[in-house]
């Protein structure tokens, strides 16, 4: 039973159903090659990425610009729950470390939907002012366009089940 | 295999050897009704205590002065190994949620010792101002007077096996 809990002042939500099966979503979702392909609207890319898949593990990628500036971000992750649920955060750093940084939690919750996925990921934050901050960045653009790149490259068949 | 890691610029430790075996101790820790009745220095009290011990789920106490000023902690667990391992943080809420206060992450490490306990309390901060003010807030004198109230308290034979 998850414990995250949607405050609709607080948090901002992407729902959707895609046409890809479960398992390649996670696979996707947490092997650094993989991840560094789709994790970020092109023509940004990520430079790197470290996946240590337990709680308290890193989640840090680096997002360069097309101009080549850099933007690290170092958080870790908090609930695995293979194929269903990942909840990752930047207000700790690996070892459950308190961030100079904190914004927010995400929650990725996956559902096999047919032979798709109910593709539900949640930004969770403090205060009104952090769920405004996030959404003025464009989080639904922003993670809209991840999640349609993710979707093409599974179907490019780049991720092996 | 914990990630916990001690950075002594940034953390305050309390390592002691105590006379109480590890089961008893976990009990007294996890146990709302056992860990109200020693968690605070005396003459303080701890007035209420909510404990969901799952990642995410809530730890929060409400400590009282003499004076009768209530002091409300609300934090969430992140990690649990039974007998073993306790991280909790008030960095995060209950479901992982960003809090409007976050001051420090905490970890309590037990190993049996003989017919005793080795017990290591770890505060882990963010920065070197958040270890020197959690210092001087008292830290050592503070957690270990608590250390010494929970030994007593198993050794009247409050916590049952």
């Amino acid at each position: 039973m998850s414990l995250i809990k949607i405050d609709p002042s607080l948090d901002l939500v992407l729902e959707r159903e895609i046409d890809v099966p479960v398992e390649l979503v996670w696979t996707a979702w947490t092997t650094p090659h993989h991840l560094k392909e789709w994790f970020v609207p092109k023509p940004w890319t990520i430079t790197s990425c470290e996946i240590d898949l337990r709680p308290g593990g890193a989640f840090r990628t680096t997002m360069r610009s097309p101009e080549g500036q850099e933007f690290p971000n170092d958080g870790c992750f908090l609930e695995i729950v293979e194929h269903r649920r990942l909840v990752f955060t930047d207000t700790l750093l690996p070892g459950f470390r308190p961030s100079a940084k904190p914004f927010f939690t995400a929650a990725l919750l996956l559902e096999p939907a047919g032979l798709g996925t109910k593709y539900t990921a949640i930004a969770i934050h403090g205060s009104e002012a952090g769920r405004k901050t996030h959404e003025e960045m464009g989080f639904h653009g922003g993670w809209g366009t991840v999640a349609d790149q993710m979707v093409a490259y599974i179907k490019a068949g780049k991720v092996a089940n």
